[in-house]
């Protein structure tokens, strides 16, 4: 029952590029963000209206988990909590033994095979795993069948490029650029309204999903109101890899006409924005709606940490638009030009992390 | 939470060597033996006892799913038959329409990416999917979770090859023999033990699985009480593979003490014994228990048929234990052997399907 849309999945396996190697930035967040939920579970949901009386078995959502190790951190340290906050409430009134299920999420060609051979080995393993294939933007489970959602560094990623961005006749046409940095206004415009019909039809699909008193965790980056991509490190990263596939153009590895025909189906929308999607659905409240600096942005990162989180996030795009031919040298290309012209973090304009704790009504 | 196992899964991907092209053998049987479950299903489930009034999916698990298209298939049929159950019942009393979810269950490393891509398309589709990792001896699913269990051709594979077959110092050796074909009983005896120990398993689990009056479907091979393994044409060939790593360990493409120290993790039980290991499990009832002949095994199958089934069933056990250089090999060689002695389909004896519905206490 998931909805057709484009999807590229981070890197599967586990070699050098995977995003198993490569997804330390994003774990950085979870480790900051994850003890205000704690906190949050534990002074505010109620266990014995969540649970019907006959349920002993609480389950938890990851939504669009990709693969290891921050998934499996992340429910981790849920379930912790909510065990945590299961035998406090048990010391006053009888509970039933709870178990847990935990739902992995992702699209059908996410690499489920390594998820599940890398699940933490079953003598520690305190739940039962399913894997859920299927686009998050849509239906992909029963109806009042969670308990917690949660979903990490995924929204970014809209169900399919907008509309006319690769359109040569279009005012949105996006020209050579390969991602919306906010420099062309129609270009903004029609990311944001992809963004906003997304983020609806993910709001409510997960309205569906979770049981009422549920949570939905939620936690990504934004921009601050006053703030363009083209102004962030990462935006320059990607704006860099722009100009790399237009020298291998010139040098014929690729061509023009391929560059004016891809722009990535990813944004990241400004704080006010992504408020403003979540308060236009009518079935949570927003109990928690918090923003952080990310902990690496303050640093220098190395052109190599850059160059490998980059190319787990973004070869299996690359690979099917330009083919496989092309990504080893794009990303030695890229390597070579963060070389010659350094990223001064300091200078770079900050994205904000948000987090977000939403409760179905 | 699932036991720990020996695990080999069916060949994956969907080349010429795939279980997806090689399992027509196990499909004929499914074919022929389904419109008994929907008539069962049809006459006898009562879906307002069944489903909670607060509930509105309809759960089905499939027990080692394998990949499609014969898992597809299995679920789709009964899919089928509870949406004809449930619209009769409808017009009787109010019932809340029907969802369903199809929990597909197999060994963490079976081919996941495979069955999820191969999925029945989205707008076809009339479930939500789970893939659930994990041996079906144990645990994999909450308690009070499935109202139809299904398994087809599973339970023959033992949870671990038996104690002390692969040990030379013990009576229960099998010396060079791969599987349990019946010709040293202290070594059949090792099987039979393990089998009704994993029969046990297995009943439980799926006891705690299954809602009350909910039903467990079983389907798979089994001998009449006066049949050995020897005496039919699977027992046949696998010999004869044993046949063939024998000569492979004369020209030493192998060793005859890699081939002592191999022995299958499959037992096809007898009939009786069957019958005995489900009536021990006390949280079931028998509803339906026949037995039919194979709709092939009157036939004469090709020795391609033969040799491609094989290889599909059991490269990856072979490969595991003898090295990948082995199969391709092993199973040429196979081919020749039974071209050089075909087999004579009319003088074996013929092994039964035997095909169970069990319903939960």
């Amino acid at each position: 029952m998931s909805t057709s849309s484009q999807s590229y999945p981070m890197s599967g396996g586990d070699d050098q590029h995977s995003y198993i190697h490569n997804s330390s930035y994003q774990k950085a967040v979870i480790d900051g963000v994850e003890e205000k939920a704690r906190q949050y579970i534990l002074e505010k949901i109620d266990l014995l209206y969540l649970m019907k009386p006959d349920h002993s078995t609480f389950t938890i959502a990851d939504y669009g988990c990709s693969i290891g190790p921050n998934t499996f951190h992340a429910v981790q340290s849920i379930i912790d909590t909510v065990k945590l906050k299961h035998m406090k409430e048990s010391q006053e009134i009888s509970l039933v033994p709870l178990k847990f299920q935990v739902c992995f999420n992702d699209q059908a060609n996410n690499d489920f095979n390594t998820l599940f051979r890398t699940l933490p080995p079953s003598f520690d393993q305190e739940y039962f795993s399913v894997g859920v294939p299927g686009s998050f933007y849509g239906r992909v489970l029963p109806r009042n069948s969670i308990h917690i959602g949660h979903t990490s560094y995924t929204t970014h990623w809209l169900s399919k490029v907008p509309e006319h961005v690769c359109d040569k006749k279009s005012l949105a046409w996006n020209k050579t650029f390969i991602h919306c940095n906010n420099l062309i206004e129609e270009v903004t415009q029609a990311y944001k309204v992809q963004f906003t019909k997304d983020m609806s039809v993910f709001l409510k699909a997960r309205a569906e999903e979770l049981v009422p008193g549920g949570l939905m965790i939620a936690l990504g980056e934004c921009f601050p109101d006053d703030v363009a991509m083209y102004e962030t490190w990462s935006g320059i990263v990607v704006d860099t890899i722009g100009d790399c596939l237009l020298d291998m153009a010139t040098s014929g590895v690729t061509t023009l006409e391929k560059i004016e025909l891809f722009s990535m189906p990813v944004y990241f929308p400004q704080y006010s924005e992504l408020k403003r999607a979540i308060e236009q659905n009518g079935s949570f409240t927003i109990e928690m709606m918090e923003t952080t600096r990310h902990p690496l942005e303050a640093m220098q990162l190395t052109n190599d940490f850059i160059t490998s989180m980059f190319r787990a996030f973004l070869s299996t795009m690359i690979e099917k638009h330009f083919g496989d031919a092309v990504v080893d040298e794009l990303f030695d290309q890229l390597a070579k030009k963060l070389l010659k012209h350094p990223i001064d973090f300091e200078k770079c304009k900050k994205k904000m992390v948000y987090y977000i704790i939403l409760k179905r009504k």
